[in-house]
């Protein structure tokens, strides 16, 4: 089946500057830019614990595969320059599978210009797990890293949060191209994405950067998935606590200088909206001011592994 | 299980200086040298395919994990930088199988100098997948390929041949080394690591670069374990087919110009024995030298993807 299958997808790999040799010898050689950095990241998902085959376009299975490594380098603020892609395929539908997972990525590869630079795909009596390595270069404005947030910092997001299960998890738009952008034209003290929850991953920034971060709820931006799923009878959380715990909406989380949160919020640069949901403080830990002026703690919530 | 692991994990990763920034963030930074070329490759062993857990040392299938790849950096002629360590775990003893796994893969990476980049651990219903990504560079003298072969070249060989499932398939060592020294001091034309059968992996080498070999079989190094095997009275294969198409020796096989393999053959500069096994010549395919004085074809034997 692989040599069927590395035919048919040799026909569909286009040429790519960065890949100096392709698939076929017994490595790829890329070539990055001058200084060399080189940002690398990994991340697998398996079958019936991140996406039930039976229940979805295989093709979005291949993509989120993708995007969620892409999400990563967004939150270094690197510039994506290659993926390797490994499947172990259940022996059942092994060719068919394998083609619509690269039909899903393919496309979003092509998108954010990611050279595939290699893989491996084995048959097997076990489930579908896809693993992607996805490696990047980082611009002359260096990375973005979670540590760097400072007291007085303001907390902006890209884009909304809760809900992502009703969809947004497949098809999100990984932040790369708008990292890039506030990277290039603004002053960013740290970010992350949020893969796990926003309060979780604010939290891990928070940890990182030994503060903390006051959060102002009623501006967190709450997607209208977030709502549906809390108006369901059978949802026991407020659109409020999906937007905080649910993970997986893949947008950035950051730490901005407060005057520079300003410009940034009156400019609304990117096609995604930002906004302001909180400030970094020197507490540690997840604050929300209270009615009598004070503050209570917020528990981070999200996926923990 | 992840946090622990983690935790457990962080505790045993070494510094390394290309390790610019480590796991923890959302992806790791490499410093990689001046030329910035970067070699990678992915390779993934699947329970019931590549190993069974019942029946092997975990700490083998981790170690195996990671020497596979270095022994395709090696074919590459590259310098091992980094790796990242993706695992679906079975629920069942997915920590102390993790943990297992790294107590085999981290002796290896600490011989061969390569940082733990990152990865991805999760668990499922399903059984051990394991998938590492090796990030190496090149050096000055630049890399091995596949194509290269010259009619009129030597094909010389590491090691011997055959029999590795009684267990080098596990303990091998990858010729990174090998690979390097003989990069750095002599003329080679081409290589390849013999993973799915010598006649398999020599054959590619012909294919790529546009010719043939005509092999001594006479001269193939067959290993005591091809003998061993051969001599079960279950066993069909004679010891030189066993050394022609077992694979996973994962020794290195070359084309070097007929006077430098001279000079290597008297050098010997290697700790494992180089061996010159035919010579490549115009006529495409794999040829053995019939009693008459003619050719007869060889067919290539190995594992077949």
């Amino acid at each position: 089946m692989e040599a069927e299958f590395l035919k048919w997808l040799r026909a569909r790999l286009p040429a790519h500057p960065a890949l100096l040799l392709g698939p076929g010898d017994d490595a790829a050689i890329l070539q990055l830019a001058q200084d060399a950095r080189c940002v690398v990241t990994t991340d697998t998902l398996n079958e019936g614990v991140d996406f039930h085959l039976d229940r979805c376009d295989w093709r979005l299975v291949g993509r989120k595969a993708l995007a969620v490594n892409l999400s990563d380098l967004a939150a270094m603020a690197a510039r994506p320059v290659a993926a390797l892609v490994s499947l172990s395929l259940p022996r059942n539908h092994a060719l068919e599978l394998a083609q619509q997972l690269f039909e899903g990525l393919l496309p979003l590869a092509a998108d954010f210009d990611v050279a595939i630079a290699g893989g491996d795909t084995g048959t097997w009596e076990g489930p579908l797990a896809i693993t992607i390595t996805a490696i990047g270069q980082l611009t002359e404005q260096g990375p973005f890293l979670r540590r760097g947030a400072r007291p007085g910092d303001a907390v902006l997001v890209t884009g909304e949060f809760g809900g992502s299960i009703l969809g947004k998890h497949f098809t999100f738009q990984p932040r790369v191209r708008e990292a890039l952008l506030l990277n290039a034209k603004y002053r960013i003290h740290a970010a992350a994405d949020v893969s796990d929850g926003l309060s979780l991953d604010l939290a891990h920034v928070t940890q990182e950067s030994g503060c903390g971060a006051l959060l102002d709820l009623a501006a967190i931006p709450v997607s209208g998935d977030a709502r549906r799923l809390a108006e369901r009878p059978d949802d026991e959380q407020s659109a409020l606590e999906h937007a905080l715990g649910d993970g997986e909406d893949f947008e950035l989380v950051l730490a901005v200088p407060a005057d520079e949160s300003v410009r940034l919020l009156t400019d609304q640069p990117l096609d995604v909206r930002l906004s302001r949901i909180g400030t970094f403080v020197q507490e540690p830990g997840l604050w929300v001011a209270d009615e009598e002026g004070g503050y209570r703690p917020l528990m981070p919530r999200g996926y923990q592994h």
